[in-house]
């Protein structure tokens, strides 16, 4: 197990006082603190070897790129990819499930009538997207129900698979509720329907070990900020077989292999989708962020999260009228409304308390409208989160709750 | 005009050797280094303001959606756009004209047998997606040539423009040769024929003035990385009427005023286009290094620039056989080949001379092909560079050269 204090004093940002008031950072679904790790990565990068990568003869050329092609390794370890060249780096998750969404579309495999199946707990990250592919090619979104303590339907899933079902892109943790859905299961019946499968993991890559291999899957989409790592930087990763299948999103360096004015012919993977100068820092900085989950051991911090998840649960739960949202085992986020308050209320009063929290509808305005809501208290956890945290938050629920009332 | 020491000194990656030798770097059109003041900004905002913007009810959220929206407006100020509104974050200039090529197909506005303008010079990234434009809708590629001197052959442009042009995509800045190309005749000349008009700033901006709105341009496209700020970071800049009229690309958060599964209704600018946490951090660098160049001072680092590569042209024009490529009143880049020597050899062999130049096409393949090249040698300058750094490179020229005949 980690030594709490020693791996808190790694991360800057939360050696401050806000307002006055030690920081309480419980908004890491919406985006993560950095260690000291990654910022020496990025810092380095631009101190000591900052040049363009790929294409160039001088000693720095090679020196990036070295660095980005060995991120690029490290992500495909983490991962467990079948080869780095399965490892596309985009600019987050809204950017990979847009890809895939882009080149399903311009492939011609989606026929009118054919189906794309997603859940309710998804993000507008991948509902918007599909609901654009659907626009222009005449596909239909079917959507997975979920029951009232936010599970998915599994019935009702396994009921909607058939042989129009073209792609299951599915969230792997509700960022709004914590849910964690049953991925391996699900995605063993979506391909004997003959479906793709797309994980969204924006949410789960900093709580749950990845195998896309045992996984079967075929996409799976992660941002690097929500696991320690800078905005700005993603991963798409896919499938050899299922990536070399599909045309090209994005044209420009990097995915071409050689340009005429008449025809133009693209390159092998990554790089048939990696047009441009890609984030070369971001790519660094988040093998440095992943190196740092693995150093700390994501086993011991799925405990430590959990935990803290589960007091925060127990903690709040005497508040009378208190309702959470999701099954009891939750990942990451722990959601939550008190009757007779509104939730922007209440995360207001908790700011002034020092505790940062998330109100509204965590970009699920589909999953509130299920549940007759226009929004939740979010509180989100992650590895530097503390009992203390847990106290702060039940404290500032608590007084805020009677101040509105 | 500026105190070149201290502006150096601001750099610390200038201030390391390589391979036992001071750093003489001329590969600034690939990407330029960082000063301190954009570094430091980078710092500040993950040591002491992280957060995810525009939803959070928290003080780091608003401080963070603060100075997003902040940097922003400097953008807007520096480009003297009508309003912060037309600046679409991307994650660079590929980006940005990959945005506008998809939501003209998406449109409807590109009928079969429609012409898009672009020309010889142009950069891969500003082919390619015209090309995969072409494709999905029955456009047709129409291509300026050049003279023999690098410069836009105008007679022919003229008499290329018509009724079925629909848009010209264009390079300011050549990124191969340096030349720089009259993009406000051209766009007047283009506007008169009913086109749009995008101009790739991909390698002007670090070296021109911008007034989006004096030119009378509907796009430009920009990359951070090319003007003193982080990779992954660039901007799209529309005039609003024009942007309102296009169809969104990326689906996710923050492009989406109201989700339902039946019925998506997209935001307002800029966030229209900016579907996905951005990368803020990035945004708020770009600022800074925006900050720098006006600190500095545009005129005074053009004039800087423009002596170098005068001075660097006399001092290589004694080489027996060395050609230049493009015209006289180059910006950025002086490219050149030697007789009866190969680009690459002779790059490979100033850069173990401590001198890093690039060799190759430079993402223009169709450019070289035009002069019956494989590539060229690029030197290519930026604000820290110095009459030193000249000498080194014409030395190194010089040593290379009677090394590998």
């Amino acid at each position: 197990m980690f030594q709490l204090d020693s791996l808190i004093s790694d991360f800057p940002i939360l050696d401050q006082t806000i307002q006055g008031r030690r920081l309480v950072y419980l908004d890491n679904a919406a985006t993560t603190q950095k260690p000291m790790a990654v910022l020496l990565a990025s810092r380095h990068y631009y101190e000591a070897v900052n040049s363009n990568i790929h294409r160039g003869t001088h000693y720095l050329a090679r020196l990036a790129t070295e660095a980005f092609e060995k991120a690029r390794q490290t992500v495909a370890g983490h991962l467990n990819a079948a080869t780095p060249d399965e490892v596309i780096f985009t600019s987050g998750t809204t950017d990979g499930i847009n890809l895939v969404a882009n080149v399903l579309a311009l492939s011609g495999r989606i026929r009118p009538g054919d189906e794309i199946l997603i859940s309710t707990l998804e993000h507008h990250s991948n509902i918007v997207p599909w609901q654009m592919l659907c626009e222009r090619t005449g596909g239909v979104l079917k959507i997975i129900p979920c029951h009232e303590d936010g599970s998915l339907d599994q019935e009702a899933f396994l009921a909607l698979l058939n042989e129009r079902t073209r792609i299951l892109s599915l969230t792997w943790i509700s960022n709004s509720f914590g849910t964690v859905n049953p991925i391996a299961e699900m995605t063993a019946a979506a391909k004997n329907a003959g479906a793709l499968v797309l994980i969204d993991a924006a949410q789960a890559t900093a709580h749950m070990h990845i195998n896309v291999q045992a996984l079967g899957i075929d996409f799976l989409a992660l941002s690097g900020h929500k696991v320690y790592a800078p905005t700005g930087i993603g991963v798409l990763w896919g499938r050899a077989d299922v990536l070399n299948s599909l045309p090209p999103w994005r044209g420009g360096g990097e995915m071409i292999k050689e340009v005429t004015f008449e025809k133009t012919s693209y390159n092998e993977l990554p790089f048939k989708f990696e047009a441009g100068t890609p984030n070369i820092e971001g790519a660094i900085a988040l093998a440095a962020a992943l190196d740092f989950l693995n150093g700390t051991g994501l086993s011991a911090i799925q405990k430590h999260e959990r935990e803290l998840i589960r007091s925060a649960a127990d903690a709040l739960s005497s508040i009378p009228g208190i309702r959470f949202y999701g099954p009891d085992d939750r990942a990451g986020a722990l959601s939550f409304n008190v009757e007779g308050v509104h939730q922007y209320d209440l995360g207001t009063l908790m700011d002034q308390m020092g505790v940062a929290v998330r109100t509204g509808h965590h970009c699920c305005q589909p999953l509130m409208a299920r549940f007759g809501i226009t929004g939740t208290v979010r509180a989100s956890f992650a590895v530097y989160n503390t009992d203390k945290d847990v106290e702060a938050l039940a404290e500032a629920v608590g007084r805020s709750v009677a101040m509105l009332r």
